[in-house]
């Protein structure tokens, strides 16, 4: 007599910072069927409220496991988001790679997927970046995920060992607000998710940074409400704010 | 009137382990002209000793600076060399990939180096592996280095505004006898080097673990004496230890 096992689904790593994009992609990942495993560093980031929002985001996209990983980028320097002596741009996204770019921050990132889903015999890794409404930093172009999926194969035992590594990044060609329309039909909850990369303590955006602005417009291109506890609002947007 | 200003040494970015290798590697990037930055990964290594012995050996091969830093690799465990309950396998160099593999190790080490190098505006980083007399990882081959260096020029903000990017992999096709002879020959002082994967908290090594044995091996087929403090003699070597 046999029996039937019911087979378990795919496992996969799903990088997840806390806000819209990386929220969105863990609902993608989910409801292709895979479980999930999701994996946040504390690099020493100005918003460190947005892992809180990734641990909320976790539990509410039902992961199987949310794990944050320390590590003190914030030693090298080099950028407004872990640097407090270089201050975060809000007077509107700029042509070419802004100072909140974080020196090697996705590669950084996606190789420590890489490791967590070596070990989980996951062959999947899901990564939240976008090349529309972006903020111009290179670690978010196709070439770059591409070049990512290639020394994947070649790093590790998996992919020797015949099995084949896929980076999705199911967001990359979306706009903003298809991002948005999406996730809202997956059912996220953007009112948890932080964008701000200078959010306050009580994950409050300050309306006004780039990240903020594309959050914002993304909601209204979409035509649906904004949930964000903007400080700043559109109208006063061109003021600059005191920010605690 | 003009000024001759003198000028500066590039900067390179240099993976320490402490190790034969990556001592001789530092040597190399030196004698090559860089100006060298070393890097260190505490990442729960089981010989964290070797952690001492990279700041010995930085020290004594004239590094600008020395950083170490924190990564908890071992909490994703999978590798003898970061979960206490996987021993080390002390029966010989057997064909394919160890138990002491080290998830996506060398990606990480080099994606943090990548962070580092972006900052310090260094456009050459410095790896010592080794495809010849080495322990089949797989993140030590050619083509692994290859597609990182590709993955390095896309990924950063250098890479984009036309820097070049180089991983130097200066051992790739050295056999251990011939990275010795180099190092030697450099003023490299093995001495201060631990390579041992289990080695004791004074940096003595074990004598019989795949790593000592390539060491040992080395030493002898370049005809030089080696200067590593041994728990087990190579005539002993057949016999279990009782390590501490």
């Amino acid at each position: 007599m046999s029996t039937l096992l019911p087979s378990r689904p795919p496992r996969a790593v799903v990088l997840l910072s806390g806000g819209l994009d990386s929220a969105t992609t863990l609902a993608m990942a989910r409801d292709s069927g895979f479980d999930c495993y999701c994996l946040s560093l504390d690099y020493g980031q100005r918003h460190r409220v947005e892992l809180d929002a990734a641990a909320r985001v976790a539990k509410a996209l039902g992961a199987s496991e949310h794990r944050v990983l320390r590590m003190a980028l914030g030693e090298f320097g080099g950028s407004a988001l872990t640097d407090n002596a270089i201050p975060v741009p809000v007077d509107g996204v700029q042509p070419g790679i802004p100072v909140t770019y974080v020196p090697a921050r996705n590669t950084i990132m996606l190789s420590l997927a890489l490791a967590w889903a070596e070990v989980l015999g996951s062959r999947d890794i899901f990564v939240g970046v976008n090349a529309v409404d972006y903020s111009g930093y290179p670690d978010c172009r196709p070439e770059f995920i591409a070049a990512f999926e290639t020394l994947a194969n070649l790093a590790t035992k998996a992919g020797v060992e015949g099995a084949k590594l896929t980076i999705h990044a199911p967001l990359i060609d979306l706009s903003k607000a298809d991002i948005i329309r999406h996730g809202r039909a997956l059912g996220v909850d953007y009112a948890v998710t932080v964008s701000c990369y200078q959010a306050d303590e009580h994950g409050r955006a300050c309306g006004i940074c780039d990240s903020c602005r594309l959050r914002r417009e993304g909601f209204s291109a979409a035509g649906l409400g904004d949930p964000t506890p903007y400080l700043i609002s559109p109208q006063e947007s061109t003021r600059r704010p005191e920010l605690p």
